[in-house]
């Protein structure tokens, strides 16, 4: 056995995760390559999801879109099994969260689709790989998210506002922090907003709506990126009959490299 | 009225384009604008057809899609009617093309759901912009379009091989060429291949599947980018009841500038 996770492959990760032996959160495993969030919602709404997503890639970057029924993610882990290989999952009746389960294949029906969707951990190693430092990784806590006053683009049902992820970043290093996660607009890419939270509608950096505030020490400058939280808040508003989604910070680790996600 | 369409805003050549005063090739005109190509499905083939795009997205790169039934690009172009505003359009039975017309009024459903594709003359205004010659349109003919032996990923009834388009660029601004369109992944972005066809299928250069061939000269390599003619091939191969496209060439003008579409 491998002395640190963070060195395994993918593949030993996600068999580690499918025997039950790995129920925990997945932040540094296999640091290379990049975690997916999940969303399994049944065929009626996929096209209108898909949709939803189309329209605001910068909060819901589509990694790989399941055929109906199938838990294989063709694209991003050819050898995976969606319903076994995240550590925790969520189940959520009409919006309301009812269980937490470590396998979903009692749950899964002929006609599920599996949306995975991209994640900031593959650009916080972009901006970890050019000495930037992550407030929340180094506080030991979760990445402090917000609601904001941005409408995302409506799609059927789907309808809310933009969430936010915040990391302090010194004055001088925030222009390259843009340009350095500007090349991933699969995992959110570019900032947001630099700076002026009200400006966005947040009107207390102190009080996330999601995850745990960090310190903003003097001369560094709070960024904002688009986050995945979103279309998990959207969904759930919509209230469907039934949404598996994974449990916060329990991901697939894929096999797509982060830095091959890279456009440039 | 302006000396040159190419000078004209997005409004007024759709506004001519919808009175049935401009029913030509829209090449160059309001030339900062990006323009889209069409495809117009009914609603129970538009969720594969987006799964399609969105598992090939260099090939089927989408800049909008209506709501089931609305002919209004919201997005793309907010006072557009898709019924109209492109000068010209086929309509597809069975994989037949059967009619060209000028408006889509008397054929649109109330379930049908219309896809803009971005296109290439988003990418080469920014060759052009580089000093980059773009040979086709230096010969007046249309771009050079091969099929390869690249597989799209497939999604429902919806599969096939990649088509591209050629531009012979010089071998000292062949990098810069891929560097500069990497720029733009929402209109095909980074090329696929730079020399050798034989590598991707291409076995005669001079005898393309699509549009015009074009001189090759001396110290030029043929550069590959993926081709929007791609999900038109491949819809005709799944013979949808009824598609309806835009004529090749006869583009709509969107509101969204060519320039905004670059991701840095």
């Amino acid at each position: 056995m491998k002395n640190h996770m963070s060195d395994m492959s993918p593949e030993e990760v996600r068999q580690l995760v499918r025997k039950g032996q790995m129920t925990g959160p997945t932040a540094g495993m296999a640091a290379s390559y990049a975690q997916a969030n999940l969303v399994v919602l049944q065929k009626d709404l996929a096209f209108d999801f898909l949709l939803f997503c189309q329209r605001n890639q910068k909060p819901c970057p589509v990694l790989d879109v399941t055929d109906a029924g199938s838990p294989v993610p063709a694209i991003a882990a050819p050898g995976a099994d969606i319903r076994t290989d995240f550590p925790k999952y969520r189940i959520y009746r009409h919006g309301v969260l009812t269980e937490e389960v470590t396998d979903i294949t009692p749950y899964w029906k002929d006609d599920d689709v599996g949306f995975l969707i991209g994640c900031s951990f593959s650009f916080e190693q972009a901006l970890i790989n050019q000495h930037i430092p992550i407030r929340h990784i180094d506080e030991g806590v979760n990445v402090p998210m917000y609601k904001t006053d941005i409408d995302c683009v409506p799609a059927g049902p789907f309808s809310g506002k933009m969430v936010v992820s915040m990391r302090p970043i010194p004055e001088r290093l925030a222009v390259r922090a843009a340009q350095v996660t500007s090349r991933f607009p699969a995992v959110h890419g570019a900032p947001v907003r630099i700076g002026n939270p009200q400006s966005i509608g947040i009107s207390d950096l102190h009080q996330p709506d999601f995850g745990d505030a960090v310190t903003v020490r003097e001369g560094e400058v709070p960024v904002f990126w688009a986050c995945g939280v979103t279309p998990q808040a959207v969904i759930m508003e919509a209230k469907p009959d039934i949404v598996i989604t994974h449990s916060p910070g329990h991901m697939l680790i894929t096999d797509i490299r982060n830095e091959s996600l890279a456009v440039l």
